[in-house]
């Protein structure tokens, strides 16, 4: 056995403790609470490590301010584990349920995974975020973070998983893969044996990566090429709010916005008011000849590849698309599926743009940014979905879970 | 562009409007039922070189009893049609939904899948039985059948695509890949860019095959080891009754049991009835030694694979086991996760049997047979989910269906 299979292999027989665990698990997350505030200023210390070795490697700042710990961040993280503690079991909730003609009972129970796997970049509370999830579904987590945030890492899943051998939890519960080789997140990948389901939180490159390479179930997650559609009929101050929100509040995730289309019948009227509230933010437009002729030089010429990319920054693609149907169109052809919002007073043009926009949150007179866990009231979230299989959009605990049924009977055969 | 690429094209585009037609599809479905029953004759004589080629390759019996297509059973697979076109519509259901603080009204509410993936092997009525649960499921198909019935599913594919054709829907809504080579399979399980789920039908090597090859999300279905334990206290005359069900009456299928697990305390009394039972059917038994003490010399001494391996024939497995936990060990190393049953009249065994076993289906008291689409009232069945993601146990309409967020407001931002 390679050591990874060693660690699944634990981390499977940890998962047959955890599916029965019950409110002990609250207890378990409580005392790795505890520890990750009683236990700071070591994790500091390795995290400082990182930091010397990050600045050495040449991070960009926005990168250092990702994987750096201090006290508050700490903080932080054990008050997200005492979040997950207070909310309600996934484990166990009836689905649904009836007794069939021949008597048998049958019933529809959320279970645990099993065991969950989840490959992710720098950050380092990603790892007692994602672990603390895993444990309140009921399932073992084995994490295998970025190489840039190492030495964080191993010093949060080792207080982790101290703390839970202290409340009496069997080794594995958690795991950390501390070869940070990209060997060693193609071989969790590919763990079929041990790993029911493995979750990628990162940026496009790593995502494909798992997608061309994964043999386990994978849960896609994050890529977000998200749009406002103008529609002729719409309030053009609410659209221009909500365009300026939904890019620029914080143009590096997946829920801010790439491109607006706007209805030709408005567009005279609409982009000059659009232009005006993304220049308070320096917006850079790239647009397409009708928006050019109408906004004039500032607007750089947009290509085929601006439709198709996320910039994740203060830039916007801009097009003026002649109907509802056109817009449409654009959306089948480069949209992720993350999250789309129409703008319009009118009743059918909303309903055709909910029924008929394939993304994960289809959004009317409304910013994409609410695509949140948090925001949509789920308490906590582990990704986004963009793919269609188990989960889509925001997930929180209950999309960590599985299901079985129970069927009682009294000797009944077929 | 290769070939199937382009059919993966034209399925994404038929897609876009199969997400909309609502009732529609269930026209189309009558249309097809028609059609079937109306080219009959073509069927069968297509159906007819695949039986002759079929006894020239040297098929078993039972494989060309599969193949075989009559007026019977082509009036068959139009009924199964016309009851999927009866069935409600799975899509546009709100699954959950809520007004959030800030006023915005958001729903979760099922959608199409888009395009789904269906490889089988030698059964041709899946060509029509799978086609028509995608289509009343709003999703385009893409079939890949066996070549032995190759000819009789191009023959029911074709009656299929131009009842469609008629119907008024678009090319692409149903589309079956004609080159059976190993490479078509392949291709068509890295089909990322078009297929949103590839569903396999078929046995473990088939299975086996996508999991090691699939980059498209995959739905494993099928393989079951499946078990009885009987408890020191079950009825015994329930316990061999329903043993002698769930092994004999139909043991090729995979919720037929291969190995029963009899507590010591009862093995005596038990294991002589439970033979009784399975002698009717010349049931060959694979035992432990304390079996084989028992029984005596008819017990063909068990090893380790025997354990292991689905027989689909007249061969149990049998074990006697020390506690309840050890049978749950057995279990965890053994069981492929499809049915389980505990035969027992202790309240607390059936609890920590149904709450520890971590398998799709868990019985008390009654046969591992009852894991049927059918049986548990989900109208039609498309196969037994073995995995954990998405569907588990028998997937009905519903487990063909995704999701999205809809989100309504009047202008939020965040």
């Amino acid at each position: 056995m390679t050591q990874l299979e060693i660690m699944g292999a634990k981390a499977k027989e940890a998962a047959r403790f955890l599916m029965t665990a019950g409110a002990k698990k609250d207890d378990a997350l409580m005392a790795i609470a505890r520890a990750l505030r009683a236990n700071s200023a070591k994790i500091i210390e390795a995290n400082n490590i990182d930091i010397e070795n990050g600045k050495a490697a040449g991070l960009t700042d926005s990168l250092l301010d990702r994987l750096r710990l201090d006290e508050g961040r700490i903080d932080g993280m054990a008050d997200g584990v005492e979040q997950v503690a207070a909310l309600s079991d996934p484990v166990g909730r009836v689905l649904e349920g009836r007794t069939l003609k021949n008597g048998l009972k049958i019933e529809k129970v959320t279970v645990p995974m099993g065991v969950i796997g989840i490959i992710y970049e720098a950050r380092p509370n990603v790892t007692s975020d994602a672990a603390a999830l895993c444990l309140k579904a009921g399932s073992a987590v084995i994490l295998r973070g970025g190489k840039e945030a190492i030495n964080s890492n191993t010093a949060v899943a080792g207080v982790m998983c101290a703390a839970l051998e202290e409340a009496g939890f069997p080794q594995g519960c958690v795991s950390l893969i501390t070869d940070t080789s990209r060997q060693s997140a193609t071989e969790l990948m590919q763990l079929t044996e041990y790993l029911d389901v493995l979750i990628p939180r990162g940026g496009a490159g790593l995502i494909k990566s798992v997608v061309e390479n994964a043999k386990v179930p994978v849960i896609e997650t994050g890529v977000g090429n998200c749009h406002v559609y103008v529609d002729k009929s719409a309030d053009i101050d609410m659209a221009a709010n909500i365009i300026f929100n939904a890019k620029t509040s914080r143009p590096s995730v997946c829920n801010a916005i790439e491109t607006v289309l706007v209805h030709a019948d408005i567009a005279k009227e609409a982009l000059p008011k659009i232009k005006a509230e993304l220049d308070k933010k320096n917006v850079e437009i790239r647009g397409c000849e009708r928006t050019a002729e109408i906004l004039g030089d500032c607007v750089v010429p947009a290509t085929e590849n601006d439709y198709a990319i996320e910039f994740l920054d203060y830039i916007l693609a801009v097009k003026v698309v002649d109907s509802l149907d056109d817009a449409l169109d654009h959306l089948a052809k480069y949209s992720t599926g993350h999250s789309e919002c129409i703008v319009t007073s009118d009743y059918e043009s909303a309903n055709i743009f909910t029924e008929s926009v394939d993304s994960a949150a289809v959004y009317v007179n409304s910013s994409t940014r609410f695509t949140d866990g948090g925001e949509f009231g789920l308490g906590a979230e582990i990704g986004i979905s963009t793919q269609k299989l188990h989960a889509r959009g925001p997930m929180g605990l209950n999309e960590l879970t599985s299901s079985k049924f129970i069927i009682r009977g009294n000797g009944q055969i077929r």
